[in-house]
Formats: C-alpha cells, sequence, structure tokens
C-alpha cells in the first residue's frame, strides 16, 4: 500500500517550486521554476536506482528494471509543469504518485514482470507554448518536431531555444521509445465525482478540442477626437467575438467555448484600438459539434468584421479528434478501483491530458480523483490527502494488474 | 515670418528619439527616450540664450526676458511624451513650434515687452501614468501633487520614482511660477479642419472628460472541464461592458465612449479568465451629457456583474469639466488667423490639453492646425510642412499681438 501521508508532503514539498502567495503554483513550462522541480524530480528518482532519460522534447522517463528488459515498460506519469495561476495538484499528482508507486515498490523490495517508467511530459498546460500536450503529441506523431521547437511564447522565444537554455534538451529522438501500456492518474478538474461522492473516475474517453487564433485589425484613433461613426475599434470586434463564443459553446449540448487570452493594441486609455489579438477554445466529446461550433464562429466573426470595417479571420491551430482510451487498460483501472472499494464511476474527460496522444501509440488508460468543486487552473485548486492517495493506490494497483497479466 | 523647413527638420530631429519601424514615435513619459528628447530640448533653448527652469513634476520652462522683467510671462509650448504608438506632431508640435518662435525672434533681435515662456508639459498623453495632463493639472492645483507622484504605471513604476530615475525633478514647486497667458498650438486631431479646407482652427473651448478603471471578478476555470452553467467569465463580462460603452457613446449626440485598455488575467489559452482590468473614457462638450453617460455605465455593469454572478463596479478616477478659453486669448488668435488669410474657424476641441488646466489660472487659448483624415494617436498622424510652418507663423503673430495689447 502507498504512504499517502509521504505523497502529501512530496507535493507540498515541489509546490515550494513557483509557489504564490495565495497557495498556487506559477511554474510555466520550461522557465527557471520548472528546472528546478525538474533537478528535483531527477534526484528522487535517482535515490530509487531508476535511470533518467531525457529525449530532444525534454520529456523526463526514470525507468525500474523488471524481471524482463527484453518487454516494453508499463508507463505512467503525467506533467511538472502548471498554469500562470495554477494549483498544486494538476499534473502534478500524477507525476508524483507515480514517484509514490516507485518508492512503495522499492520498499517492498517488489519486482514487476516488465520494466516501470514513470513520465514527465513537457508543456502540458499549453500556457506559455500552443498547444497543450505539445511534446507528447510529438512523442505520438501528431505534431511535427519542427513544428513544436519553432512554437514561440508570447515574448517571442521559442520552445527549442528555452529548452537549451534550462538545460534540458536531450539526446533521445522524442517518440523512439515505446511503452506496453500508460496510465495516467489526475484530477477531475470538474465536479462531477464530489457531486456523486464517489473516489474514483475511470477515464474512458477524453473529448475533442479545437483552437483557435485572430488578429482583429482596425485603426487606433484618438478617443476624444474620432467621433463615434468614424471608429474603426478592434476592441469592439472582439468583445462581440467574446459573446460569439460564448453563446456558441453553450448552443449545443455537452459543448464549451472559451476565449481564454487577449492582447489589446496599443492598450491605452484614451486610444480607440486599432488592433486585438486573441484566442478560441472549443470542445465536446461529440467531433461533430466542434466542427458545427467552427463553422458558427467563422460566420459570425465575418459578420463581425463585416459589420465594423475591420479585418481578420481565425486560424485554427490546433485540432485534437475525441479519444477512446484503451479497453482492456480501462478495465485495469475499473478493477483496481472496485477493489480500493470507495465508489468509481465511468467518465469522459473535459481537460486535455498526455494520455490522449499517446493512447495513439500504446494502449492507454487514466484514473480521476475529485477536487474540490470541480475547481482547477486556479490557484483555489485542492485535493485531500485521502483523494491523492486514493489515486495513487489505484494507480499502483492498475499498474500490477496489467503487469500480472 | 518663421522658418517652415527649420521647423519641420526639428520635428523630424526629435522623432528620432523613440522612433518606430511604422515611422511613429513611441516615447512614454519619464522613460529613457522622454529624458533623451528632454535633454536635447533643454540645450536647444539654452543656445538661445534662454533660462530652463525644471519644477517638481518635471515639467520644463525656457524663459527669454522681455524689455520688462516685472510682469508675468506670455507662456506658450505643449508636451514631447507620446503615445505607445504614438505619431510624430501630437504635442511635439506645440513644443517645437515655440521653439521656432523663440528662434525667429533671437534671429530677428526682437524684444518682447513681457518675457516670454516655452514649455513642455510632463505626461500629457496619460498612457503610462493616469490620468492625461497630470503635471499641467497639478500646476492649476486641479490634481494634488501627492496623489500625482504617487501614481504608478501598469508594472508598478511610481511617478515620482521615473522622474528621480530620469533626473527630472527639479526645485521649484509646480505651481508656483505665474504667467499673464498661456497659448498652445496643436495638431487638430479631428477630420473638421480638412473637410473645410481652413488652414487654422481657433479653439474656444475643451470638451468634459470622465475617466472611470473597473475591475471584474470572476473565477479562474478549466476551459475544458467547467461547463458553460458554472462559469463566471469575467471577460464574458467584460465584453458586455465594452459594448455598452460603444452604445453609450452613440446614444446621444457630440458624446464618445471608449474602452482603450484592458488586461485578463491569467490570460492563458484555456482558462475561462477569473479576472478582467478595463478603463473607459466619457467626452462631451456638454457636461450634463457626460454625467448622463456616468449613470448609463453604473446601471449596465451593475446589470452585467449581476447576470454573470461577477463582482466590480467602476471607479471614477478623473473628472474634467468642459473648459471655455479666455475671449481676449481667442481674440488674438482669431486676428493671427485672419491676419494669415488661409481660413480659419472656431472651434471646440475633442481631445484634452494641457491647456484646458492651465485655463484655470491664466488667459489661455489654443491654435490648431489640420492633421491628414483626422488621424491621431496612431503612427500614421501626419501634417504638412506647410500647416506646420502655418501654425507656427500664427502662434508667434497671436504671441506678439497679445505682448502689444
Ligand atoms: N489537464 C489539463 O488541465 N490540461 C491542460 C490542457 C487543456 O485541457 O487545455
Ligand atoms: N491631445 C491629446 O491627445 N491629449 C491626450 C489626452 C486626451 O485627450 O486623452
Amino acid at each position: 500500500a502507498v504512504d499517502g501521508r509521504r505523497l502529501w508532503e512530496t507535493i507540498h514539498e515541489t509546490a515550494a517550486f513557483g509557489g504564490t502567495p495565495k497557495g498556487g503554483v506559477r511554474r510555466l513550462t520550461l522557465t527557471d521554476e520548472d528546472r528546478q522541480v525538474r533537478d528535483w524530480f531527477r534526484a528522487a528518482c535517482e535515490a530509487l536506482g531508476c535511470t533518467v532519460t531525457i529525449d530532444d522534447m525534454g520529456n523526463m522517463f526514470a525507468r525500474r528494471s523488471g524481471r524482463r528488459d527484453d518487454v516494453a515498460p508499463i508507463a505512467f506519469g503525467s506533467h511538472l509543469d502548471t498554469q500562470p495561476t495554477g494549483g498544486k495538484f494538476d499534473g502534478v499528482l500524477g507525476v508524483l504518485a507515480g514517484l509514490e508507486v516507485l518508492r512503495t515498490l522499492h520498499d517492498a523490495g517488489y519486482e514487476t514482470s516488465a520494466p516501470l517508467e514513470l513520465v514527465n511530459w513537457t508543456n502540458e498546460e499549453g500556457s506559455r507554448f500552443a498547444p497543450a500536450m505539445l511534446a507528447s503529441g510529438v512523442f505520438a506523431g501528431a505534431i511535427a518536431k519542427e513544428t513544436a521547437l519553432a512554437q514561440t511564447d508570447r515574448e517571442g522565444a521559442t520552445f527549442g531555444a528555452e529548452l537549451d537554455r534550462i538545460g534540458y534538451r536531450g539526446e533521445e529522438p522524442c517518440g523512439a521509445r515505446k511503452f506496453s501500456s500508460f496510465f495516467e492518474l489526475h484530477i477531475e478538474q470538474g465536479p462531477i465525482l464530489q457531486d456523486e461522492d464517489k473516489m474514483i473516475g475511470v477515464v474512458e474517453a477524453v473529448q475533442g478540442i479545437r483552437w483557435y487564433e485572430l488578429t482583429l485589425v482596425g485603426q487606433d484613433a484618438h478617443s476624444g477626437a474620432t467621433p463615434m461613426r468614424l471608429r474603426r475599434d478592434a476592441l469592439v470586434g472582439a468583445a462581440r467575438v467574446v459573446a460569439a463564443v460564448d453563446r456558441i459553446g453553450r448552443a449545443r449540448p455537452d459543448c464549451v467555448g472559451t476565449v481564454g487570452l487577449m492582447e489589446v493594441r496599443p492598450n491605452s486609455r484614451n486610444v480607440s484600438p486599432g488592433e486585438v489579438f486573441l484566442t478560441v477554445d472549443f470542445r465536446s466529446p461529440d467531433d461533430a459539434n466542434v466542427a458545427a461550433m467552427e463553422s458558427d464562429l467563422m460566420a459570425a466573426v465575418a459578420e463581425i468584421v463585416s459589420d465594423l470595417g475591420l479585418e481578420g479571420a481565425p486560424v485554427r491551430i490546433w485540432d485534437q479528434p475525441a479519444t477512446i482510451f484503451d479497453a482492456e487498460c480501462v478495465a485495469a483501472v475499473e478493477a483496481a478501483a472496485e477493489a480500493f472499494g470507495q465508489g468509481s464511476r465511468r467518465m469522459v474527460s473535459g481537460a486535455g491530458h498526455d494520455a490522449a496522444y499517446v493512447a495513439r501509440v500504446a494502449p492507454t488508460a487514466m484514473i480521476f480523483v475529485p477536487c474540490k468543486d470541480g475547481i482547477s487552473h486556479n490557484e483555489a485548486e485542492s485535493s485531500t490527502l485521502e483523494q491523492c492517495a486514493a489515486g495513487a493506490q489505484v494507480l499502483l494497483d492498475a499498474v500490477l494488474r496489467y503487469d500480472r497479466r
């Protein structure tokens, strides 16, 4: 059995890397804070006798040998990067529960049949470099490595240069490594488990996601001297786009639409803004609904720009169709959840996860545990010691069940 | 007569301090670029034998003695700071045409009766530190000096600290100096003179202005995992505020309403934003209309926050009632414009100007010249050599007429 308190203390130990006054974590990918937690993680795995390999996307793999080193490893893990105002659990729980699994096996002297590999994926959040799950996307062959390395943050720094800067561009070509299966534990980031008073979510699918970028161009104009009828105000246009995305997200069941990022230029109190950059995020478990939202968006923006004399059209920069996880991996999670005995249910993930990309190249499933009121991507994100420990225990059990198979 | 070509070359010489690739100027107040142009300006005035005094708000006064040094000086000038993506003429023309007036008198060996003072006001634009015309506001006793010095930019630097940093906090208490009159030449920043093919605007009033700040607070939430009905999206609220301000600005004749600045937090593509900061600018020549727009804004925001489960209410941070200029100063400008003979008309300024504050403590008037298509607060802002020279000539003539009075 895992040591829940040790896991809890480890979570709080790493939360100091980028910890915020409000109890959250700001540890954007490939920043100095990310380097600190990576150095810590490497040392923690090596202390258990694991071999740590870094690939050329900065993904970290800590390998524990099994009785048979000729078979592909059973892998598990998640990510240690966070949102700009993120919590202590999103991603972190999956990696540190994986570490707790390795520590438990180490303490018990338990030898698995297959080797085990604990993974820390780079840039899962997609806050600093778009899209999310960039490095597991390259691992799965869904995103070209050159494209990924050339992605820039909002200040213009490239992913590749930042990887070099923090010293985490490894030698191994990303994707060369093979898994026999992959398990990812994560907080739910939604309210369903709490509402139904269940401890474990057996995740059988991840909804489809599309991301867009839109630059609206009008004309900078003096806020006092320019009559309303002569303006081409890009922010008035952007406001209508935000309203349209919200309306489109509500128009069909089980859909969501969000404008999360917006930059106004020149962003001066007495200038009617000539340019606005914004992003759109659409999701649904039903890919047809995602496509329908895209059509609605294109139509809405075309009308807005023509009404207001602006220029600009949304550019789709990411399309990840809905993912169905592997039946056998899901069954292993379900059996482990039932054995744990504190209630479980099958569910679809609203958030994207590295597991959704890994599912393209290895049998994969996920485990969810509740988080308070479903709040995530928020410094107030919170799960209990018991919930974290339950997730780690089910992860351990699912891995051992899959190993014994 | 002024030397139009010399003025034109001087404008282009100073445009290099903060010059942008698109031909505009980025010279935010109290930045290094502002210090450079200030150093240049001081040297240019001293080369004419003027004495340059700096007050404790960084305002610069270049004094040329008259026959009678016991009377208060006739002052003129404007500002050398610009918008983030500003043009080469806004403010700059008024200061450099003033310099051209001093150079012309110097070359002619002409001695005025009253002393003359050319002024460069600090932070006219209000882009870096709110509100606009901060230092002339202190000069006129309309804004408390302590308040002004404590204003912070969006990065948290204070006005006072930045004044010290660039070495422009003078000894003289701001407002101690008295003027017998003040004249400000400026580009129109609107299309009327060009439309009517007139060279000179005789400005008899400046419209009323109120500025507001609003922070809308909702809840950061995951863009994929949070159902639409559970969101409290501050950006959806802000979008409705932008639409309301635009509607309010159009609801009454001769009114304008603008949201120029907006900051989204945490500003991450996959976070439904929990906080938005934005500013509102309302103006009208009729103060009653400005007050009515304020009531409309308060009602609109109250409805929006209640609909969306947000918190926040607009805070008025600036109120400058409409200004009527001094009849005698306006008459001097009008006589000079008629003598110039290329067409003129009386008009009301849509933009705010330092002259509107100075009018509280000295007889004041303004002179406008056309700018292309009325475009201002824009890198494409443009006036011709002839228009700049015409403005400088009328400024010189108005000052001499007032001096002979
Ligand atoms: N799990 C998680 O929050 N992933 C971030 C990627 C996304 O879903 O937008
Ligand atoms: N003249 C000018 O552009 N002033 C800026 C202050 C304002 O009108 O907002």
